[in-house]
């Protein structure tokens, strides 16, 4: 961890920044390698010239953080003390005052910042956002590995949510399945909400699962991922569960080939703007583009949603080593609604197709 | 819906606000009845004098907006579109021009606060956090029977978890074991990541459930919870699995002590920090007060962890219709930890004890 520390410091200190506070979880997991939900609660990654970071803590964690391999100072709170008058009495023993501090606009609350502002008011703020975004957005080995096992954790409740399916059952039965599995596997949690839809329901992309039950003839949607060691993945089948109409096997193939022609062009210094235009031009092209009402995909590492957004605008070139989605979708109303989703990670050639369970369309009898 | 809107927009207008901007999940769930996580994407209901309630979405999510019963005006964008924009062109159409408006300042990032004041640069902000705090502090009937049913479905978590039981098993087998049954009742998602932390491993408030494999003679401890129509339960509970020594049979005794004393005293009146100081107090006399390292407890509703913080400076008085947690714990390294959590919702009377799983010392062999 103390090289990304590193890294991130040398990359401020470009901007001028002296010192930092790091206060998202996802940063603070990225920095410290301590991986924690604080709810309401404070904490931060202080890093300053001249002195150890400092990692800003309630003191009912600082055991755990000691356990995660944190090997520098701690500054930590009960929860009747105030953090920041905490931490500034801290600083000023240490004679710190820092002159520009970076922190993170994109995620520090107003209220924060201004608690933030009263405890150093003669600091300068920048942003700290597009420092910490930009190491992130490349992998490591290890992080490769890492959303390697976690999209075959994927891969395998898509399986396992298939072998559910069966006449009559619910939903949010087969949503317990899967997680029921993958928690056996040794997954903790999963990275977002299960999804399994059933019908109609399949045409909203943002659909809740419920008692809903199945019935013959109609798509199922699943949308699922893990949390392994940190990192998140993220997979998108739709299948059919008996027969389905001409009309549904059109949007289906419609899908998957905007998915295919999306992922071909995925190489290093292509806008990934252009991919989201690839796939939604043919989608236009076959007559859908109407139902298709969002963005290709998303970067995806720590957070399930991080930086890159993968929208038509973008002009980020694509490297080697980012990790994405690509997941053009059709959504029509009392029709259906398909959504093809892969995790890539990319090379200098081809990017390589994390998640694999088969995409040719399946009809489970 | 429409009722909490007129309460919260006339309690801002008591502070000077002709406007609003209100763009927490919980909150926009609060006031619109419809329950999304937008992820990084901007939601937001936007309240303004003579013209009907505003919600902005992301155009994917308008029909599900429609269908949770938002009956007022909706405006979307696309992904590759800017909110802000978006938002900017409605209001100029609309000849709209706020002078002072309230935005959440715990919520809202810098970035966002920011952006609206790019858009909107001539109109002065100030915090609506606590007018939204105070009127969602208090439940109604209804909140009221969500939480109930939500607390009866985490009793049911517990059951649950101590039936699966036995010498071998691991604490994420548990933990899927108790979900499973859960999401088999119709729960789509639990409020926080469930918790069954076996021996030594009870001593750490935050621990987090893996492969660990349950021994004779050893505390288990359950924390955990489910969402029931948008409302959070938690709850925790401590048994013996086997025999445990007499320095765990006092220390569990102590917490059960401090958890009945704090109960009691949760009348209309009395300040929450005071419900600290008794729990606290008597766990302090008993020896343990250096291993009670947090607070008593905290509010939930829409949120696990919600206003009011249950800590030991805090003199808000108690009202009727609140809900909060009472969560004594001592945490002895090498000797294990006990933590008996329950949710309270206050009357003009005694509280509800909405939690009602045993507390007495259960020994499971």
């Amino acid at each position: 961890m103390s090289e990304r520390i590193n890294n991130l410091f040398a990359e401020l200190k470009k901007k001028q920044a002296d010192s930092c506070f790091i206060s998202s979880k996802a940063n603070v997991y990225y920095l410290s390698g301590y991986y924690t939900d604080p709810h309401e609660r404070v904490i931060g990654i202080i890093l300053m010239d001249e002195i150890d970071p400092i990692f800003l803590l309630p003191k009912m964690e600082e055991e755990d953080a000691r356990n995660a391999g944190w090997e520098h100072l701690i500054v930590s709170y009960y929860d009747h003390e105030n953090p920041w008058q905490v931490l500034q009495a801290f600083l000023k023993k240490q004679e710190k005052n820092p002159a520009v501090m970076a922190v993170e606009k994109d995620h520090l609350t107003v209220h924060r910042y201004n608690l933030l502002q009263e405890i150093l008011p003669d600091t300068t703020y920048i942003d700290a956002t597009d420092a910490i975004q930009n190491l992130r957005l490349i992998k490591s080995k290890k992080e490769h590995e890492y959303l390697r096992t976690a999209a075959d954790l994927a891969d395998l409740g898509v399986k396992t949510g298939v072998e559910a399916l069966k006449e009559g059952v619910s939903e949010l039965e087969v949503v317990a399945t899967i997680e029921h599995s993958l928690k056996k596997q040794g997954i903790r949690e999963m990275s977002f909400q299960t999804m399994a839809l059933f019908g109609a329901k399949t045409a909203s992309p943002h659909g809740n699962p419920d008692k809903t039950q199945l019935e013959k003839n109609s798509f199922v949607l699943f949308d699922l991922g893990v949390i392994y060691q940190g990192y998140c993945s993220d997979i998108t089948r739709t299948v059919a569960f008996g027969d389905i109409t001409d009309e549904q096997k059109q949007i289906y193939n419609t899908v998957l080939t905007a998915n295919e022609k999306a992922i071909e062009a995925s190489r290093a210094g292509t806008a990934v703007g252009e991919l989201d235009k690839i796939a939604r031009n043919y989608i236009t092209e076959q007559g859908y583009g109407e139902y298709f009402t969002h963005r290709l995909g998303h970067g995806l590492g720590i957070e399930t949603h991080e930086y890159p957004s993968m929208h038509s605008e973008n002009t980020l070139a694509i490297q080697p080593g980012m990790c994405f989605t690509i997941e053009p979708g059709i959504y029509v109303p009392d029709v259906g609604g398909v959504r093809i989703e892969d995790m890539l990670f990319t090379t200098n050639y081809m990017p390589l197709e994390l998640t694999k369970y088969p995409k040719t369309l399946q009809v489970i009898s």
